[in-house]
Order: structure tokens, then C-alpha cells, then sequence
């Protein structure tokens, strides 16, 4: 077999073996007159790749190929799209369907429709399990894909598909831009796409981490100030300070959360995007008191605003800081096992599939 | 002594002791010139009232003249007031000073002000302990003190001075109006006010109840539907249903919270007014994520907050439910005990002040 009856993918089997990927074939589902068939040219490694295939966050259909931060070429394009043609350079994040009929999805909120199917590990309606980007070949709808300008290389477009707008979205609903102080907590994956984002909309940015070792980075991200968690007391400078706090921490259970919410400005909002395993710490209704602020989280981003993340990419020429891997048993195993380390500055993307899969 | 050196007040002199009430003289603080004395003709009994005498908040100084929600005639106006003049009928509320330098005051936000003084229970500069309006007279500063349209009786003025400040100041930062789909939880002293004011500036307001009982009352409010949660399952028929929640419930520590934010339509909001003393329910961030949705809380509101509400409440003529009891040793036991046993309907006043305090 082969394109396009079967698509071939680097694939875990068991989640006890998280990093035993071995390259084989699976069935696509079945191609609609909305679809495109992308040929993966790059594809970003996100730390959602590492939590399935590791069963931090519980069992998943195996074989499994994950990977949702998808770039290559639209190379069959079904009659009903309109969006783009073959030969267009495009990508896929970390979402692929959704029901389009909800008045969640009327509203353009898809990525909350109760019937979202996610990029890989989730079945589509008739029972085909969707496949991630590693792999030779992704079946896509084209409202989930999405054209990538010629200025924004494969390997810099690929993490945006999924960190990037998972950042994206929260800021600019925020109301992010001039006159508002923000600050990042975590300089990682998504952390640096934060500060690079929320700097580009004119905000003045602040850097939060535990320790001092990425201030320059971040400073060269574009933030104005690192604020190092680690000195005592740290928040009682910055009391009222911050207009908005994005947390993209994954070990926020581990946190002194009230210290954190007193740096907030009166009806200030601490929004989470990093999603640790654990529950929140424990926090008490009269803690959002003493400045109104709120709590809250987002999953990734809805197309309008995927689409206005990468204009803003492209027209201010940003980039991102993104190691390139190339794709293989071993070049998956090794960008698994960094991320869950977090020894990655500060996303990894494989690259090379034409060397696997062929032309 | 007597007016002006000291104020007579119904006190608590022992937190074990809460409802041996004992008439007994108070010095009140110096009086300045941005000041009002005013002699008390009603007083709202709070919550806070009762969670302060009898220490669930804590310790509070002794002997305390509790009450907050105050309502009199100006006696007496300093020189540099502006905004009142003797013998205008005024209210005062659950904050009675505030820095108004800082950059929180200037930005109209002073009920967040990190120096406020408390109407009860709170030290001044000097260090008196404001005394609240269980009393003969209150000395305000002009900018906590409020005037009262003519067409808003004591008794009926009096607890909006606090529960109706607390519910109308998130309702409106909310935008709640035309369009929007609102519930309240908990039909109590809190609630039933979110529910007029909820009505009154045009949202469909549905009320939230763990039992059936309070059903004829929400709908006579102005709430279109009323949810018992007692029926099990009870949210699924509203998911994604509510642009914002108000949680005037106190017992929140007992809610399955997930089953109330999955009720909240895409980037919603669930706002705590009621503050239970034990922490929120365990949460994870994830669960925010199924509608983009926020936790949050507030304290009071702000002046023009007041003034709006005073405005709305006088040209729709808005009635709250308020049971009226006289004050003396004995009605201010009863007041609080009933109080506490949510045994009113649904806010007490106390009135018949020239009674016990002379004309």
C-alpha cells in the first residue's frame, strides 16, 4: 500500500515504552470534498506529544502518532475547498474537526465545541483514529489548515501551530497591546512564544521564572524585566503591578498562588496555559478580593485568530528560538525525552521527512 | 457626654458572648472637614456582621458596634464638604476612608485600596477603631457617604448599601444588560438583590438553588427560570448556557464546582460574592478549559457604583425584600441569630433608632 490508501507514521505502541517510536503504516480517514492531504514537510514537538505517549494524561488508542504542529504542502485538495490549492504551503495544529453546526461553532468558538476532534489519538465519527505530524502524510479539513507566509520558515511555522496560538489567543483576548502590563510566568515552549507575542502587541512584558538562568533570553525575547522567583518575597514589589499574569507553568501546584495573584492590577486576570497533572493549589474565594482579579484557563485558539497570529508573525518578521531535529526512531525518542526534561531552548521541530519518507 | 464627643452603640464586648448586645457610649474619631456626622435612622444587618462578631473571621477589637449598611440625615458637614449638606439624608456602606493617593484610589478603584478603613472594626491613622451603625451616629468621610433619592425608603436603602453594592458592582463590570444570559446562585440576601438589579438592567436572569423552596420568590424578582440543584444531573441540561455566573452562595466549599463552570457559555465568567470560611473545592486548570472560562471575586464597589445603583433602583422604584426589626439590645440578638440561621427574607433592617436614642 502507500499514499494515499495508507499514510506511514513514527508510532508508539505501548505507553510503558514512551520513546520506542517505530515508523509503519496506518489508514487515513476516509477523504471528504472538504479535505486536504498534506505531504508533512516539518512538524514542532509539544509537551501534549509527551503527556500521551507517556500516560501523564491517561490511557490513548495506540498505535499513537502524535505530533500537532504540522507544516508541508496541500498535494490533493477536495472539490468543496476554497481556502487553497495544491502545491500551497499550510499547516495544521493541534485541532483537526469540529461539529460546524453548534452555536458554540456558529459563534467561532470551535476550539470549545463539545465535539472537537483533536489532531491525533481521538476518533473521528466513523471510528478512524486521527494521526499526528510525525509521520508522512496528515488528512485534514480545510478550516483547520492553514495557509503559512512565504516569510515564516516550516521549522519556526510548525511550533506556532499549536504553542504559539495557544499563547496567542488568551493575549488578544486579553486585550494585550500599548499602555498594559503583562507578565510571562515560565520561559519555555510556550512562555517565549508568549513574550515575543505579547511585546510585538506593544505591551510592556515582565518575565517570571524560578530561577535567573533565562533572563537573557528573555530579555532578547523582548521582555522588559526578569523578576526571579526565588528571592524571598518576591511579589511584595509588584503589588498591583500587572494588568494580565500568563501563566505557562506546568508546576503551578507547586505554587505560593496568593503571592502571584497580589502582583495583579485591580480586575486583573491570572490565566493558565500550562496544565499540570496535579489540582491548583488551595485557594480561598476571599483571595480574589483584594484586587477583583479572576483565574482563569484557555484551550488553544479559534481560526481567526490563528490567522492573525501568523499575519503578525510575517509582516514584524518574528522568530522564534527553535532547535530542528531530523525525523527518525532516534530523532523522535531524543525530542521526547529533552521536552519532558525541558532540555530544549525553547521548542524542538523535526525536519528532514523527506529523507524517511521519500520525495 | 453624648453627641458630639462620643456616640452611643448596641456593642459586642466578647466574640464568645455575640449576641449580648450592650448599649454603651464610643468615642468616635477626630472630626475633619471632608466629614459628615450623621444620626442614624436605619441600619442593614450584613453577614459580615455576624461572621465578625463571633469570630469566624477571626479575632476583631472589642467592645465593636457592628453594621454597615447605614442610613441618615447629615447633622453636621465640614467646611470642606461638597457633596452634602445638613440635612440631606445619606447612606454609608462597608468602607468609610480610603488613601486617595495612590495609584489604585486615583484610578477610582477604592474599595481596593490597600490602606481602606473598614466601616467597623478598623483603626484610622490616629488610631481609633471605626465604629458601624448599630449606633446613635457615624462619622463619614464625603466621598463614603451617599445621597439618597427621595423615593427609596430607609429600610429598603439601608441594605443596599452593602449587599446591593456587592452584587451591583461585578453585575455591571460585567457588562450584564440586553443579550446576556445570567445566573445567580443562592436566593438569599446577596441573591435576591443580583436578581432585581440582574432583571433590571435588562439580562434573562435564572436562579440557582439547592432547594425548590425559594422558587416563587426568584420568579417574583425578575428570574425568568429557577435551577434546583437538588435534581441530580441537573447541569447537563445547561451546558455552555450562562455568560456569567454570580455565586452569592456561602457554602461553595460543598459545590462540585465543575458541574456549575460547565454551565458557563465560552469565556465566561463564575464570580464569587459569597465568602465561605473554608477554601474553594479542588480544581484543576484543565477545567477551566472546556469553555475558556474564569473564577473570580470581588469586594464591594466603588462610589459612581454606588451613585448608579442609587439612580437605577429610584427611576425603576425597585423593591427589595427587606423584614424591618427595632433596634435594641434585644432585636439586634435577633437580627443576628436569625442572621445566621439564613432565617430572613431576605435582608433585615433595623429601624425605630429615635427610640433608644432619643429624637
Amino acid at each position: 500500500m502507500g499514499y494515499p490508501d495508507t499514510f506511514e507514521g513514527f508510532m508508539i505502541e505501548d505507553q510503558k515504552n514512551w520513546t520506542s517510536f517505530k515508523k509503519q503504516e496506518f489508514k487515513p480517514k476516509p477523504f471528504e470534498e472538504t479535505d486536504i492531504d498534506i505531504k508533512v514537510e516539518a512538524c514542532g514537538v509539544c509537551g501534549s506529544d509527551v503527556h500521551t505517549i507517556n500516560g501523564g494524561w491517561g490511557d490513548c488508542p495506540l498505535p499513537i502518532c502524535v505530533g500537532h504542529e504540522i507544516i508541508g504542502k496541500a498535494i490533493k485538495v477536495g472539490s468543496k475547498v476554497t481556502t487553497c490549492k495544491v502545491g500551497d504551503r499550510v499547516g495544521v495544529g493541534a485541532q483537526i474537526q469540529a461539529c460546524m453546526k453548534c452555536k458554540i461553532c456558529k459563534a467561532g468558538q470551535e476550539n470549545y465545541c463539545p465535539d472537537k476532534v483533536d489532531t491525533y489519538g481521538a476518533p473521528y465519527k466513523d471510528g478512524t483514529i486521527a494521526q499526528g505530524g510525525y509521520s508522512s502524510h496528515v488528512r485534514s479539513h480545510e478550516y483547520f489548515t492553514f495557509p503559512i507566509p512565504d516569510n515564516i520558515s516550516n521549522t519556526d511555522a510548525g511550533p506556532m501551530m499549536c504553542a504559539g496560538l495557544t499563547v496567542w489567543s488568551p493575549l488578544v483576548r486579553a486585550g494585550v497591546g500599548p499602555g498594559k502590563k503583562i507578565a510571562v510566568i515560565g520561559v519555555g515552549g510556550l512562555g517565549h512564544f508568549a513574550i515575543l507575542w505579547a511585546a510585538a502587541l506593544g505591551a510592556e512584558v515582565y518575565a517570571i521564572s524560578h530561577s535567573p538562568r533565562k533572563e537573557a533570553d528573555a530579555l532578547k525575547l523582548g521582555a522588559k524585566k526578569f523578576i526571579a522567583t526565588q528571592t524571598k518575597d518576591w511579589h511584595k514589589d509588584w503589588a498591583f503591578a500587572f494588568d494580565y499574569i500568563l501563566n505557562t507553568a506546568d508546576m503551578t501546584h507547586t505554587f505560593n498562588i496568593q503571592d502571584y495573584i497580589s502582583t495583579l492590577n485591580v480586575n486583573g486576570e491570572f490565566h493558565h496555559v500550562g496544565l499540570p497533572d496535579e489540582p491548583l493549589p488551595k485557594i480561598m474565594a476571599q483571595d480574589f478580593t483584594i484586587n477583583g482579579c479572576k483565574m482563569g484557563a484557555s484551550h488553544i485558539g479559534n481560526r481567526q485568530e490563528m490567522l492573525s497570529m501568523l499575519k503578525l508573525a510575517s509582516e514584524k518578521n518574528i522568530k522564534p528560538m527553535i532547535e530542528t531535529l531530523d525525523i527518525s526512531e532516534k530523532g523522535c525518542a531524543e525530542a521526547v525525552e529533552r521536552v519532558s526534561k525541558n532540555d530544549v531552548k525553547y521548542r524542538f521541530a523535526l525536519t528532514g521527512y523527506d529523507k524517511v519518507f521519500g520525495k
